[in-house]
């Protein structure tokens, strides 16, 4: 056995261990009694645990120096090398405690946020909060220290490797810059449209269902490598060629479960499509957040909202519900799958507005890792920001700061790779039907084998071959920036 | 810390895995898709040899020795104690090349006792049966050194501590020997009862669920701590407040999945009253298969196929399915659910005739872990005890020897526990009525909760703290012998 083939296999039990993570979480969210609860806790503690101790077992670092200097390696190995170092660098690098107390600061945050929402009372919250920012900033600090990069950047690291806030701020900036003006154009723009009738339910789930799959199936999700289940937060989980993914369905309107569905199933294409040969190996692995959340939003942005696609899959929502008449035509629905509407809640804004929100929370954040803003300033500080992005802002923090789980959940750095994932959704879509000029064409028709095979030979078969900026150089020509994404803006927005 | 205290943690995470291990175990019988099941084994065997590394950690024998010479410990704490070294002296015994040797056998010899069975071929599995067979031998004499315990009782063991086969051929020889003569008898009373229609489907799934659902719920069943669905081998699972039934359901005959969900509603009824205090440590575990087993068949074979019950469950079903008429009268259904009939295979046979099953079983494999039954010669032998017990015999392998998973799948020392089950429960359920005169009455019109009170106090909720023996004795009186048992057959087969 060599140096490489030992940490192989050791990171191939680690990714055995990670699967039946997924699945518990998956078990969690969808199937467990509430009764089960307690007992589901410690046992994903315990593995947790057990993955930790397997991640910092000593032999890795001395495997990891070894394999570094064997010249017989092929790319991926290389590739797999320098993403066990990454993992490894970042997971050492903090003392066992600070763990532990970070994940105790967090359960507790957790429970009181959900408290702390229902009874819309910031200030009960902040002391928990407080603790958990607290133990992010020295965790960030230590990572910072670790890999030489910036305090904020330490964190986003977790979730995008090798992301950098001062290109995020460079572009978001130029976001923020372009939204007030357009957001106006485009207000304007719509109210010319004539208002046109909505599908009208009930819309029995059974028929949401069976038309979810037909498109899930249609799109090229494989079900014999996944599920479609009900949860109340939908995502996208499971383990390695068993991807699962969840919806909520509302019976008086099934146009919200359906195009969350086809955004899930983006995000199950990209797990489905990874690189067989290294499934359980770091390189195998998706490449970070915001192309993840690229394929999601590629799938459900740029191919479904689409008036080519609506026109394809409007005669399947006639048949699956029996509809017809003016709601039902493709220009009502293509209405519908494209009004924008400023608003205060993230999960339910348009694709206009939702990087106002996002923006927002980045900025915040950073300043709060910074120690520029303080928790007792949020509220105030939230409100200014989203009125300065989109002209609105909350009653109450209820509909304000306390709307998401992130922070309390100890997601700090996360929320960027929400539109950073747009973006690259645009870029990339831009590119694939400028190489291919039969995909536009197979989706109008339904046939999305173009567009999948640019996909999985250009993203999803790529894992974590290459960085993000190789990746997205790679497939679009060069790195991210905005100017797809809002030149699209302007074409769906302004001119549909 | 104590000793004592440490050994209680290190067993809780161990606990913690084990329960992990129950919810991927149901969810690759219930839910997992078929793509993912490389993925589940390979999880499966990673958190099994954790499991095992964690047993077999080496401060949990100076753990022991340390809290062994403590005398401030309790009753539970010292029985803990008993349990954590018997399971500490089993697992520690076998060098983990056998472990890693017999999983590999018997993955490979399930596999090919699946085609085995579906082309049936006998001679096509030999030489992977004889591999596991090989291994089990291996594992036998190994254990039997370590405990001083005579071969086959080595095996036995791990599903029935303190498990001595001497006792079980004294009980089973003498139900062989009641078996002939007892069966001619009841087949004779049976054939003079008058025939009776039975209800016709279909049965619509939806009702069966919620009549079975109905039915768990007022034997004292906890819906917040477990869940009902459907898999293609019925079985109990999960874990720790977690306790999950399946069924499955035949759209022409409710019967049978009705009484499938009131067995496995057995098993999960102790599952659920295991003492809370002591849930996560070996003391506050089930006392052995032959208690699960007893627990089951005292709510199926004793309780709910009395006719008691079904008199009071009857108005349900007519109600679940619109029923009424002859076929739906208590003597109908009762009648129904107490027909002997001697029959081929194991899980089909009766409350009478499935005791030679087992008793054939048993025999066979304890000739063959003694090396006095070679494989080849296991049909013959098969056959041969079959006709001698209830007088018939299959006509080929698939009928006979190769209906069952256990043995391939190395459940060697398991198969008697479901007739010392059988008895146990008969000898329970006689005490318990016997103790508390209200038990009986309420049977009859629904109200189980003497009956469940009295299983809570005097075995739910005394997990492992005592011996099988001392719990029969404290239970009913007495260790188990077959009295009781014949005692009930009698009267529900000859007198019924």
């Amino acid at each position: 056995m060599s140096a490489y083939s030992d940490l192989a296999a050791h990171f191939g039990r680690i990714a055995a261990i990670q699967n039946a993570v997924g699945i518990l979480q998956w078990d969690s969210e969808v199937v467990m009694p509430k009764g089960g609860a307690q007992t589901r806790a410690e046992s994903m503690a315990v593995i947790r645990v057990v993955r930790h101790d397997m991640l910092c077992d000593p032999r890795v670092g001395e495997w990891l120096e070894k394999a570094e200097g064997d010249n017989t390696l092929g790319e991926w190995e290389r590739a797999n090398l320098r993403e066990i170092r990454r993992i490894w660098t970042s997971e050492t690098a903090l003392p066992a405690d600070l763990v532990a107390a970070t994940s105790r600061a967090v359960s507790a945050s957790e429970l009181h946020w959900r408290e702390a929402r229902a009874n819309n009372d910031y200030a009960a919250l902040v002391p928990y909060l407080a603790e958990v920012l607290a133990r992010k900033r020295e965790v960030a600090a230590i990572k910072s220290a670790r890999l030489g990069v910036p305090l904020y950047d330490a964190l986003l690291n977790d979730y995008e490797p090798g992301g950098q806030s001062s290109r995020i701020d460079a572009i978001f900036d130029d976001y923020a810059a372009f939204l007030p003006g357009f957001l106006a154009e485009v207000m304007a723009h719509q109210a010319k449209r004539p208002k046109r009738p909505r599908p009208q339910g009930p819309f029995p789930i059974e028929q949401q269902r069976a038309l979810a799959l037909e498109l899930m199936g249609v799109l090229g999700y494989d079900i014999d490598r996944g599920r479609l289940d009900i949860s109340t937060h939908p995502f996208c989980g499971g383990a390695a060629n068993d991807v699962r993914i969840t919806t909520r369905y509302d019976l008086n309107d099934f146009t919200r479960a359906l195009m969350g569905v086809l955004h899930e199933t983006g995000h199950a294409l990209y797990e489905q499509g990874r690189p067989q040969a290294y499934l359980n190996q770091p390189v195998g692995k998706a490449r970070g957040m915001s192309i993840h959340e690229s394929q999601s939003l590629l799938i459900e942005m740029q191919v479904c909202r689409s008036r080519d696609f609506i026109a394809f899959a409007a005669p399947l929502m006639r048949e699956a519900f029996g509809g017809q008449g003016a709601p039902w035509e493709v220009d009502a629905l293509v209405d519908l799958y494209s009004e924008v509407k400023p608003s205060l809640i993230r999960v339910d804004a348009d694709e206009v507005t939702y990087p106002a929100h996002v923006i927002m929370r980045y900025r915040l954040e950073k300043a709060m890792i910074a120690g520029d803003l303080a928790l007792k300033d949020l509220p105030g500080a939230w409100n200014d920001a989203l009125k300065g992005l989109i002209g609105i802002a909350p009653p109450d923090d209820r509909l304000g700061c306390l709307q998401d789980i992130h922070w309390p959940a100890g997601l700090w750095g996360y929320f960027s790779t929400y539109s950073l994932g747009a973006m690259s959704a645009a870029q990339i879509f831009d590119a694939a039907v400028k190489a291919d000029p039969t995909i536009q064409p197979g989706i109008a028709r339904g046939d999305f084998a173009p567009l999948m095979r640019w996909l999985r030979a250009n993203i999803h078969s790529q894992g974590s071959l290459h960085t993000v900026d190789e990746l997205m150089t790679r497939a679009t020509g060069r790195p991210l920036d905005a100017s797809v994404f809002k030149a699209h803006l302007k074409r769906r927005y302004l001119e549909g």
